[in-house]
């Protein structure tokens, strides 16, 4: 049974690729998507269009260009993690976070127990905390078993 | 013409006040709902259903307990205000926004220069942005009029 | 601010007018609404629609003319309570959870620790689980004020 | 014409196995989705996110976990079969049966005369009640046949 | 508690005003809406908009026009009532039925029994069957009852 | 590009064979759903499930049973043909027209000039009226055809 | 019977007012919404936000501002009247009647026999095209008729 | 990552041959769908349906089989460009974007600067403006990329 998953948030560590590579070990069936994680390449997606000398609204074009991406591969996957590292006020994973509890669409977070208290919101609607990418791969192994 | 508004977000000043006292002046026929606003209250909003060891359960049960008021509020509001402050993550600020985004349902974020760039997700669905509690009320004067 | 609560499951015990008691004192604004909790009235909701002599159309019947009260009834809430009791079987009240449950409707569980295992499910999308009706009331209590 | 059906409810008798043989015996193009249904497995579907002194959250875990698998699965699906044997409360049977109903997916109820009564409700949104597995194949062969 | 029924179908005999006068006598608090049933007023309904040479279009237009009121109404209604005669083909009001039936609104068909084979996939997805108008009055005072 | 069409009504005609053939005759890349055109399976679609005595319960049965494969079908589609034949009552048509309505499913009506009066409601939320199953053939040819 | 009517397009010339002062004179319960029609105002709504060097971010700012009006508005209006004059653009009005169209909302249309051609699509999904106020405030009229 | 993304908008110049060649030649997975363009055929698209003196009913039945082609194309992309040239009307062009508006589909907007302000409602929704079909390329291809 093939699954889609979102990998939502930090993007200075090396989570996602744990995830993809020990799920490859397992063989599981996921495709999994992302949103762009390049810093530079994300800040300058809406460039494209044209120079902006108020930062506000360079942000606001490649924020958009890129909410064309993440709203399309939010809405194609069947479970989101979102991951919060400790440093970084990653409103847009807590974002993701919210569009997805309004659609019902399950998420797992990935975080450590020093930040539980400022995610509990977060935590209340997510079907899974985990504190290491080895517990997503085995949320994710269990999740796609074929059982019958 | 009566609006109903959700008031999310930073409960560290008085910004809440000031935009109901300012819609008061106005005359505004407005409504406003907000999740509790006392911390402790809101920390122990699942403490009566008994005691936990671990803090994550605690928050747990109290986010619980919160999210049953803040969904059935946010879905009786017609826009959502949605604050941040420079210090805190609010994160249950940014998963609101992102719960109203999938909704459809207008917000406004309201928040300092200083933070655009973080917050140009968050602010990428909503249909302004502010940064004084007089152009929220200034916007609500105008939304709320009625035209004919 | 008024709620609509509706009140699910079991028949047997005073439970329900022990919450509507509680609510009364603490001068909460909620308007309750219930299944029929009359067991004989209830069975025979279909009656008036002719005899049956096998129990399974004489016992649809009544259930459908149930359903149209029920459907409607918690489509109008804000918040379902759930209650289960150690004894029967109660599969309409793990129904109603399930139905609300994917409506996104918020609900709280009530019973008592010796049936926690087989109610792991209802429980997991329930919003809280208590076991008096003391905490449903302390509840209903927090999220009903007005905090503005 | 290819169907998906998941298959809730019971894990202590061989139906699911009977169905899934009798399908293919008839040569039916059908996908078929089930709960994990070891029952050690499901419950400690959770314990990989770290122990629980309480059996609350242990159950609580592991049922989320599960929830991940069988809300995914059920959306997937083009129908339910609901399984209801004599013995158990098997609430979570009938928590997925509200839980189609208001999703407005076709369901069909598998069980014996002797509980018609507690089942009533959930028998009036079903679209067939079955006692055997043979009535189930039969009706899969009917709703999957290729009459054009 | 108040209900809003829609009353749909026949228009040569009396069953709405049956209907209506009963549960006046039974004091119950109902509104009821209705198609206009004043044939010709309905058939001429779109005549203000312009003569048409070609029926169709006269149809066309009049039904339009009448479907802006029944659309509005049945969505504010918690039930529908569907009556078919013995005589005509009023496939509009099996046309509501199937709208209702899409959008999970419960309704009650009031026929007689020697209509029963044609109308069965109408009466399938109906809540009940009645084939007098005492019947649904019993209903809707069932349906309608304070039980708290 | 390949489309899905849903044959919904009369029985008595060859109208689907023609369109079906027609539409391969221009190669058009349509897969064709049906409810079961065989009038005796059809109406003994419940029978597995055991004897009745009222023909009420008959036909229940066997309606629910064969909404099964409609429901599914219907919704599987991308657009429907709905064929009323001068005859017959053919609620169930009318019912799928009323149900794809609700749902904005896009469907054509298929019938003579001399039933336009009774069927307006029923064109009135039609995207396009035919006569001859020439014409239904056209539609479907421009509309699948892959104009870039 | 109450009626909310959302008037969206041309703000140049008196149809607004043509249209409430003729559902005033015939007693019609209508509580009338429509966007701001003060152009300048429209124009300015997001001037309080800041200034803008770019035309097309001040347009941006206050395009936004207005859709947090009609955006309520319209989904609180049971019926939307579009009308296009013959000389401006005017694409908000056609975005409101997709949109309207969108959420299943009524429409109708008011408009010279001289445009008909390139509001085609626009007509095809309304419920009713208008050439006068007097035809709408017929409409309306018939509508709001409480028939029993 | 395949993504579908519907053209619609401008007939008259080669703005969706430039967007499909640029893309073809990044060799982007894009199924493209449009409206028929070819102006002729997409007026008659109802002449198969019988001769119309009225102008009006002429082009209604020509929309209405054209929304068949349209509505289906819409909901199966996961963007649409929406192009506005700046000679004519196009109110198709904004009725779409309205359409995808409430649908919550992303659109990005391809016209000219000397149309800012009346488009500036249709900008509003839109998640990118642009002005250049090379532009648009640069999106779909930042758009389209598997970034994992």
């Amino acid at each position: 049974m093939q699954l889609a998953v979102y990998l939502s948030g930090e993007i200075h560590t090396q989570w996602r690729d744990e995830i993809i590579a020990g799920c490859a070990q397992h063989g599981l069936d996921i495709v999994f998507y992302s949103a762009v994680t390049d810093h530079d390449a994300s800040d300058a997606a809406g460039d494209m269009l044209g120079e902006e000398e108020k930062s506000f609204w360079r942000d606001h074009k490649s924020a958009k260009v890129n909410a064309i991406r993440t709203k399309t591969l939010i809405e194609r996957s069947d479970i989101a993690i979102v991951r919060f590292g400790n440093k970084y006020k990653q409103w847009n994973a807590a974002f993701d976070a919210g569009y997805c509890a309004a659609l019902g669409k399950p998420y797992i977070t990935l975080h450590d127990e020093d930040i539980i208290h400022p995610l509990k919101e977060v935590d209340a609607s997510a079907l899974a905390w985990a504190t290491t990418t080895d517990q997503v791969i085995e949320i994710l192994k269990y999740v796609g078993q074929n059982t019958l």
